[in-house]
């Protein structure tokens, strides 16, 4: 048990939603754990909100205050920032750090958007600045790439880290539900907001890729870096030729180191393999498979939002930036030491199935295959179905650049015997 | 980049098996990221082993010495132990630690037999004791525990933490074999070794088991306080049960808190549903699941064994003790205030599948319901199939205390009209 002796570690936490509701109770719950574990208690000192009116179960109401700055006056030693956004949490957050506060932070946004200027603050005003709740929720993942991979070289990450996305995909897969149905059943489960944008076309994805990558190849990594497309496209046709390959899609969140060692970094929608251990995370869960040179491969699964799993997150880092402070140090700062050059998604390697209509007659499959061979991409199966007039093609290829791939669909396109390309998309998980 | 001012890390390496070498020759190969992440150049002074004219592959001759003493005396700040076993490692540890040296181990065995020396001495002499490499080779599970869900309430821990018996397991449900020609095929492939009996008979695992519970509940655990039971008596006929309900057999670490706030820890073979995230875990490959208050459930997964991935782990950890010794604090030490009675596992509440071959005439199957009921046991299911004159039971209990379950077999046993009982064994991830 620590001191009696012993200096309260005084918190301000900003924002009080479904996590920082959560992070307060368990703070009033678990104090006697936490004082424990940290060292010294931990005392939540007041909560800043924007409508200081407004009821907030489970906290009491003479800690809440519209007044930011005024508490983080009052000696903070750590500011839990779980607002979200980029604006007003990057002030706060910078406000705090140049009084010597260190901060514990969920905002993927502003991390993926900003990271930078937080990082720069951290050092200038040697304080700590800390984020796992901002990746995957309650799943340990900055940390291990941070700490325990440390020694290793991490060649590849695929992520699913976007739980409403994983959600639809998982009833598309389940019940061949059209991407709209999919959406509204997870809308009224609460798995989707009304506005399910940020989503549905990959921008928490992008966000969390950007951060999971910069850690990773210890590179800077923001958003604007990270190829992003959504899941608005894929169709039932798509999830049930996926499926008959024995294939399931997923949204998923790629960074990888290429043979020249610069990396991309995209999400889009891929087929991966049934046994592939992503393919059975189902319903809201997320998970990140992390492929590195000594280790192997290694998963992390687990719930990936909610208020709970989250706030657990937070007070993992809360106790981590508590011991520091007790041990007046911080702990390691941000690490872009390789600087590696993160290349455009037309670089990356990847592999695609296409599956065409064409005109069945002689020399057609010739032709295609020409063209295909013309773009430096190699064919690994073919499978010709047919279809009166025409035949389907259902073609898959080897791995390849993706802006060869993208000309090949292109050039396929514009030959006369294609009738139409009914689909295509991104394999991953094969290698 | 670290400045040309720093002063060297000097590092001790004492083992220089399938691990060992492994970690000289990342070291050697990768100086220049491990120099980035850590500060400062990590420089391999020496390699402590038994026989020092044995050829040690990558690792260059002068370094080889068998003077672990003599090499410890050498200005050293941090020894990474890969030998194994209690002596002489645990000597050379404790003569480390007394002249200052932090140390790096995967030794299990030590760990969870006299952990408390081990960590009594790291705190009487301000130093480092990390030991990531222990427990499930490079999956990081010990810091997840230690850090990321140190501000959560762990629940319950189910782990496949033993690549031996986890394969042999797999090849008997995918073929049908028998044990003793799964071992063998295990023992060809060089997954199992020619004593297999540490492996086979639970010891391995419940080393583990001990620094997984230790950490997860801060109190002392020891490999004495874990009840330990081998796969050697799973049957063919077991797995083949098992498989008819849609469960697999893995053998399970367990590690879990009662409702009056003890703990039981427990290494036996059970049945997990088909679909629990466990039973993918296949071949050679270690998963461990926690269930915790706020974060849910969890599970990392990766290579539990082999050079490379024990070397990952070791060198995350002699990255993050360069860091410290850099900044001239310890990170955190050894947590056991809580101090958890530790039960017995006639304490822990569990379910049991029971086949049973009785006598088919009337009033049997009231008998055998009696007896079970007598012992505060619940019967889940029931199910009966003719068997010439006899029946075959096959029932499901639902929890119940491990002592009442135990109880009833005995009585069962007793009973005229039961012939056998064929199979029992214990189910789990149900809840």
């Amino acid at each position: 048990m620590a001191d009696a002796q012993v200096r309260p570690i005084r918190i301000a936490l900003i924002g009080a939603g479904t996590v920082g509701s959560k992070v307060a109770s368990l703070m009033l719950e678990q104090a006697e754990d936490l004082e424990a574990r940290s060292g010294a208690p931990l005392v939540l000192v007041g909560v800043g909100v924007k409508d200081a009116t407004k009821s907030r179960p489970g906290i009491p109401k003479e800690l809440i205050t519209a007044d930011v700055p005024g508490l983080l006056a009052k000696d903070i030693d750590i500011v839990v920032e779980v607002m979200g956004g980029i604006e007003p949490a990057r002030t706060h957050i910078l406000d705090a750090m140049s009084r010597g506060i260190s901060v514990v932070t969920a905002n993927k946004e502003l991390l993926a958007r900003d990271g930078a200027t937080l990082a720069a603050a951290a050092e200038k005003n040697n304080v700590d600045l800390y984020y796992e709740a901002s990746v995957a929720g309650a799943i340990p993942i900055l940390r291990p790439l941070r700490e325990s991979l440390v020694g290793d070289r991490v060649k590849k990450i695929l992520g699913i880290v976007n739980g409403t996305t994983n959600y639809i995909l998982t009833k598309m897969d389940e019940t061949g539900a059209s991407f709209k149905d999919a959406l509204s059943e997870a809308q009224k489960l609460g798995y989707a907001e009304t506005d399910p944008s940020a989503d549905v076309e990959g921008k928490d994805a992008a966000a969390k890729a950007a951060i999971v990558a910069q850690l990773a190849f210890h590179t800077r990594v923001t958003i604007d870096d990270v190829y992003c497309e959504g899941i608005t496209k894929v169709s039932a046709s798509d999830v049930k030729a996926a499926k008959e390959m024995g294939f399931v899609i997923k949204l998923l969140a790629i960074a990888e180191r290429l043979d020249d060692e610069s990396i991309v970094v995209r999400v889009h929608p891929a087929m991966i393999p049934r046994s592939h251990p992503l393919a059975s995370v189902r319903e809201a869960f997320n998970a990140v498979f992390v492929e590195a040179e000594a280790a192997g491969s290694l998963m992390f699964y687990g719930r990936g939002a909610g208020g709970a799993p989250t706030a657990s997150a937070v007070l993992g880092d809360l106790v981590a930036v508590a011991r520091n402070r007790m041990s007046g140090r911080r702990g390691p700062g941000e690490s872009i030491y390789a600087d590696l050059k993160v290349k455009p998604v037309s670089e990356a390697m990847t592999s695609y199935y296409i599956s065409l209509q064409v005109a069945d007659k002689p020399g057609v499959l010739a032709q295609i295959s020409q063209k295909i061979a013309d773009n430096n991409v190699s064919i690994q199966t073919v499978r010709q179905d047919g279809l009166e007039n025409d035949a389907q093609l259902v073609i898959r290829t080897h791995k390849a650049l993706e802006k060869d791939l993208a000309k090949t669909l292109e050039d396929l396109r514009n030959l006369d015997a294609v009738r139409e390309i009914s689909d295509y998309m991104r394999v991953e998980g094969e290698d």
